[in-house]
């Protein structure tokens, strides 16, 4: 791979987590099924946020969360999204600017015809620390072809989209372009498959991309891969998916991920987790470690482990952006950053 | 007292809390005095934030922090507060009505002449967990006594004020008619010193509060007493404040808290605490606790008890709102709730 001024460029859904701690009764009375994350119109998000606790305002998005903990490790990182101009538009972009990330798309200005906010997603979190998210996209269904920054796709090593981004309509295309750009300047293109009911919603066009190339390396979890081939059996799913994709990571939660490709399967064990307080982001900083590994010479074991490190940290506190310095937790953990 | 339909009313800054973890290099380079809430303009809000690292919001506000508390441990609360009609504002609305506060006052609205946003506090937290506040009041200088719901005071048992209030010009009329309400009905009224600085901008206005009776219970801690009486020693301030006011709580951080009255000085020893992550809010809650014992014929010494039990729960997470069951909390703890 030839030398690139960035490492990874992310290209997501641009949300700002809203955060309640609930109990598993709000859920079943809300008729939420716990874990997943569904999609909600306006009128839905205001009577949502009417019944829900007190909440805390974090950045988010999932690639956003995966990008913002790359720069945190020190890489060279951008992301592309769309926000509004509106106050949750400006803190998502003092967020992910403040850690270092490129982030030069322009917001949705007030008076657009088809004016939205920026995308909020209110997130549940269960007693056992499981996430339960309910999101309104807004602004990030205008993030359109235009928005990518070609020089930025041709000069970064990996280019990195969320499986969510399939759900505006508008931003496929803008990752379709993004994955022609980055294969024209020899770069890889990444794909999360972003969770199970996502993969139930796209599953015919996610075989597509990888089969057909546009995507060289897949991040899923368990339920993603068996969603994505309709078994039960997991073995069956990997199987399926040594054949489909270069290069894929399956993260199996306290059973630590899975290295797939043609050739062989490596598991990694879970890195340690002190408390497991709230789950969000478990699988975005995974890609985070994976990716930094993958984009510094790690062997992919390494870069397994660097994920499931980054991944038992998060877990150990509400939110998707660790405040921690993530350069002194690798290194403590003997990585050589 | 008489049976009465809130608690304890507070009344003070409504601020959304932007909380970001920072090394003490930050605070040097910035001029910034450790431990200190300073105030700001929007100007200078803007150039702190766009140098400040990733934050979180969560809403806060000294007596806002206590009253959501109150409201936690299953007491009549009610706030006033002024916010603007923008997103923090529908922030901070949400998470303390959520709580089930009675929290009506009447928002900034859009197109007002003197428009202003909805103040924030941005909070840096050092590695020792200590928070150097930096807060533009915005709407909050808009609360005046038009905003007093002289039903809602004369009908709280305690009406608590925060001293910050004194800050803004015209919430200090508010104040004053709210105290002189509460004694028409035979309600008490406290009030919390804030902040040492807080102290020495209105050290004579306070005095004068606590001397003539608008006042009848004292919040401090003892960088307050000392500020108060500008002396370096806490035994001679603790005397002094015996003659000043009915009742004062006085906290001594891992030392636990003082009750003072004009026959005795009780002293109460501090909760253990597990981890010191941040320091926000340990005072606002030490009043939660306080101010939900005497309104429940708890004892003093309980009282602070209990206060200094909630102070412990706050500084183990970042922000000074908990999202923990206080109830059961208080209750493990062997208290009658």
């Amino acid at each position: 791979m030839t030398h690139s001024r960035f490492d990874v460029l992310g290209i997501g859904n641009a949300i700002v987590d809203v955060i309640a701690r609930t109990e598993d009764d709000f859920l079943v009375r809300e008729g939420l099924a716990k874990g997943s994350m569904r999609l909600i119109d306006a009128a839905e998000a205001e009577r949502l946020y009417d019944h829900m606790g007190p909440a805390k305002e974090i950045s988010g998005g999932s690639a956003g969360n995966t990008i913002a903990a790359l720069a945190g490790l020190g890489a060279r990182a951008a992301y592309f999204g769309k926000v509004a101009e509106d106050h949750l538009g400006t803190i998502f972009r003092h967020d992910i600017r403040s850690v270092g990330v490129h982030f030069e798309t322009a917001p949705l200005h007030i008076g657009a015809a088809d004016w939205a906010p920026t995308a909020r997603s209110m997130i549940l979190v269960t007693p056992d620390g499981e996430r339960t998210m309910n999101t309104f996209l807004g602004a990030c269904t205008h993030l359109t072809p235009d928005d990518i920054e070609a020089d930025v796709v041709a000069d970064a090593a990996v280019v990195y989209l969320e499986g969510y981004l399939w759900d505006p309509p508008a931003a496929k295309e803008a990752f379709r372009r993004a994955s022609a750009i980055a294969h024209a300047h020899g770069r890889r293109v990444a794909l999360t498959l972003s969770d199970s009911f996502c993969v139930d919603r796209w599953r015919p066009e996610f075989l597509e991309l990888m089969r057909s190339g546009v995507v060289d390396l897949v991040f899923a979890n368990q339920a993603e891969v068996k969603a994505l081939y309709e078994t039960a059996d997991l073995d069956s799913g990997i199987a399926a998916l040594r054949g489909d994709v270069r290069l894929a990571a399956v993260t199996l939660s306290d059973q630590g991920s899975l290295v797939v490709t043609a050739e062989k399967v490596t598991a990694v064990p879970a890195a340690p987790v002190e408390t497991l307080v709230d789950t969000t982001g478990a699988g975005d900083l995974y890609a985070s470690g994976f990716l930094y590994g993958l984009t510094h010479d790690f062997d992919y074991a390494a870069c397994a482990e660097l994920g499931g490190l980054l991944a038992a940290e998060i877990i150990g506190h509400v939110g998707a952006r660790s405040q921690r310095d993530l350069v002194d937790l690798a290194r403590q953990a003997g990585f050589p950053l």
